[in-house]
């Protein structure tokens, strides 16, 4: 399975971006408002940062930085298949976040894999 | 520049690899012990996990573990450059962790950069 992203909880997005498209050359691939969060991904050539900032006080990554500040939120595996790899992972006794793929930011098919069961590691199946 | 690994801190790193070689199809590329560490890369094709076991109760990982359990402890970019990857970094007034490229796992160079500055993640250079 190919790497596909990592996903970064920011409360400066846009700031964040700038930073690090001059500190690695990683150009922004695409920007969007999604699910009440300001998503930027930026271009590491075959696999992707998402920078993730919340734009109210709900939602998942909102309850992320509050915990946990600001850093890196979860690992992201690309599936041609989604579908076959969430019932692998089912049949592997791996806790679901999401039973079944959901969109996702950018237009793609995602499901996320619970920690308690992967080491601590959120890890999210996506499929463009 | 290029993503190379996600570094994954781990009570045991032999169960973790055995896991996510059998979910995500990655294959152990590389295992080593290196400095007071059980360290295993896994292949994802053009990137890797990198999990990392500490072998005592000492060092940066088990400090990790301690005060944040198993997780997603890194991230590392590929250069060709190290030197010059952190001299631009230094121009950026990224405080570096690592004044000067040392030798990581695998035999590779490596120099972390300080999170404090780069919101809240911490990231490596590598240079194979």
């Amino acid at each position: 399975m190919h790497f596909d992203h990592a996903g970064i909880a920011t409360d400066d997005a846009a700031a964040l971006a700038d930073q690090y498209a001059t500190l690695f050359d990683a150009p922004v691939a695409h920007e969007e408002e999604f699910d009440g969060m300001q998503v930027v991904f930026l271009d590491f050539g075959d696999s992707y940062f998402e920078l993730l900032e919340p734009l109210s006080d709900e939602g998942a990554i909102a309850s992320y930085l509050d915990s946990n500040g600001p850093g890196i939120h979860h690992l992201a595996l690309a599936t041609d298949d989604i579908e076959s790899a969430l019932a692998h992972a089912r049949e592997l006794d791996i806790t679901l976040i999401d039973e079944e793929p959901r969109e996702g930011a950018w237009g793609h098919e995602v499901a996320f894999l619970h920690p308690k069961d992967t080491g601590g590691v959120l890890l999210e199946y996506v499929q463009h």
